[in-house]
């Protein structure tokens, strides 16, 4: 007889493919036969030097209250509210910021503000894989809407017609993971039209979540819109973990937009202070809100990803392999061979190459790299991903 | 209309006494004009040299992986089966531990782990101030018993007339969070017996979340059994944010009883690792986690809070107050002039010297006193004490 709560042992099996390939997808394998691990946004160089500077120079005590209990800072918040009204070009106040651990700490504070048992959440699939689990450990109900085929964009139509009296929050996420999808200004206000139509309809706000921790990883001078800057209803989740190549040091954020009404804004505020102390005390650690504002302008090198991006992905195309060209995100998304990515993961693996294959994103016919990995070792893939490539198979 | 879920309202009204106090107990109050702030479990001197000096040890990165992804960390997860191994003489395996941030977060999983909605977990009053709101976010159910009058020592008897076939678990938190009382090894196993013969009337296991956060900080030699020793169906929690007295560097653990039953353990510590991703990467940051086993062996100087104590202790029962003398925590626990501790609090408040009025336990006629003060503002705080003591007042 099992002792565990059901919604926990719920959320664990729409993990359990997750854990599953990322507990035995390098097993057995020695590291010395390791030729390039592209599959999970991990660092595989160096930390960098200034978020190490500024690590070393905020554990250093500058009161007695240094490592007292902290809840959502006020030096954070400010320094997120500037750089953020900076940045979207909207007037955050520090009171519309929740520091939380990471854009993971700031989704599932969302949720448990919004959401009660049986309501629901839309998302667009492929999509990131832990939503789901994190919604069904709240008894919330996942609804997964396609993205349109070939260009992966919001299929607007599509997530009106997955709306109902119970939606109360529609996840978008851009730049989108897995795809480097970001999208555009143009379709961000048909789909805000749409739920300000529906929200009408049923006589409540549907919500926008708009998960942009890759936000700033953006390449050809891709301008970016968020949810926020078209629909008033927008929480903005962010993490630094993901500009910072740090996903392990977790600080990131939770934004109210400013154009909600400002009593649906303070009480965003408030109920989000006391649900971070009620899910147990989901602040970050005292040293990470102290060098928020440090954070603010520190970001791996955007110009270097592009390079990788532009080398891995002109080197896919010219074998053959039919590529996603991302705007932004750290990830390149493409088909499988014979659309089946698990055999071609499986091929790669034996040639000491790792990617996550499409089935942890609902889509078993494509995989996704990570270009996280550094430019040594992006290069030593290739010959792996030229040996099984279409243009290979074909001749 | 308010956008905010039930539940997260719910939990939020029985924090908002907690709330409170603690946005206004020092509203307006120069800080030249307080003489000693004795209210909460916080730092009020430079923190540890030791505790900085690990902290920069391990900021500095010793592998590309340093700041990548952490779950909890096999290194952190020895270090403190060792540790703990050591301490309470019981066989715990690296496994046996999930890594939380801090005791906070190891009760939040535990309550993750074991409670559905609608089950129910019984505490003793006074106990610590959110263990119901925690509860309540989820939807459980909270059952309050009061601690034996005077000796503030477990009820045994008022404990099983509160178990219902829907009770998943009962709270024990030695040394006591407020009255600074360490439970005897005999009260434990009387508590045991009865939670055996209770469990099995129900037909399945009641669970003791053994909260022991201030495990480490005892006085006179005061022995320690923790409910682990003598029960099976035990989960430890554990923060090191006492011991360094760094509340605001959320280091913790979730500890499972090795007695359990084999596969209770791995069903344990396989949903807990879920439980953590789930509930938004619920990990502790990567520097703590690299820290851990350097922080088993840092702590306060004991004896100075033993010394904090003695003359706290005797000058205020010297007055006439009636005191309990604590043998663990640091934390004083006593009765209110005239029964009215909200008077009590605010003739004090007058003077610059704060305290924790027993209405944020429950407990209107009583008053708590925090020893994190330096020794200076304890010394100084005395003259406000004996100005309003049950002594001066009588004469």
């Amino acid at each position: 007889m099992t002792v565990i709560a059901e919604h926990t042992r719920a959320a664990a099996r729409d993990l359990e493919h997750v854990v599953q390939y990322f507990q035995t997808y390098r097993a057995g394998v020695p590291d010395n036969e390791v030729v390039a691990d592209l599959t999970f946004g991990n660092p595989h160089e160096q930390p960098l030097p200034e978020l190490v500077a500024t690590l070393h120079k905020h554990t250093d005590p500058q009161a007695t209250d240094w490592f007292a209990y902290k809840l959502s800072e006020a030096h954070a918040r400010e320094a997120v509210a500037k750089g953020l009204s900076d940045e979207l070009g909207l007037a955050f106040a520090p009171e519309d910021i929740a520091m939380t651990r990471g854009a993971f700490g700031a989704i599932a504070l969302a949720f448990s503000l919004l959401l009660e048992p049986g309501d629901e959440c839309v998302f667009s699939v492929p999509g990131w894989f832990l939503y789901e689990t994190v919604l069904t450990d709240r008894n919330a109900v996942t609804v997964k809407v396609p993205l349109k085929p070939d260009t992966h964009d919001l299929d607007v139509d599509a997530i009106e017609a997955a709306l109902t009296p119970r939606t109360r929050i529609v996840i978008v996420n851009s730049p989108h993971n897995p795809t480097g999808v970001v999208y555009s200004q143009e379709r961000l206000e048909e789909l805000a039209q749409m739920l300000r139509r529906k929200s009408e309809e049923f006589g409540r706000p549907i919500f926008i979540l708009s998960d942009e921790p890759y936000r700033r990883i953006r390449f050809d001078g891709t301008p970016f819109t968020s949810p926020a800057n078209v629909y008033p209803w927008t929480l903005i989740d962010y993490s630094y973990g993901k500009v910072l190549l740090a996903p392990g040091l977790r600080l990131g954020y939770l934004a109210f937009c400013p154009d909600m009404p400002d009593d649906t804004r303070a009480e965003l505020a408030a109920a989000a202070m006391r649900s971070q102390l009620a899910t147990g005390h989901a602040f970050p650690d005292a040293v990470l809100q102290y060098a928020a504002e440090d954070l603010e302008s520190i970001s791996i090198d955007i110009a270097a990803y592009e390079r990788k991006r532009d080398r891995m992905y002109n080197a896919l195309t010219q074998w053959g392999y039919e590529m996603t060209a991302p705007a932004g995100t750290f990830y390149l998304w493409g088909k499988a061979p014979d659309g089946d990515a698990t055999a071609f993961t499986a091929a790669l693996a034996e040639k000491g190459v790792f990617i996550a294959p499409g089935t942890l994103f609902e889509c078993p016919g494509d995989f996704r790299i990570s270009l996280t990995a550094s430019e040594d070792m992006i290069e030593a893939s290739l010959p792996a991903f030229q040996a099984i490539s279409p243009s290979a198979t074909k001749a």
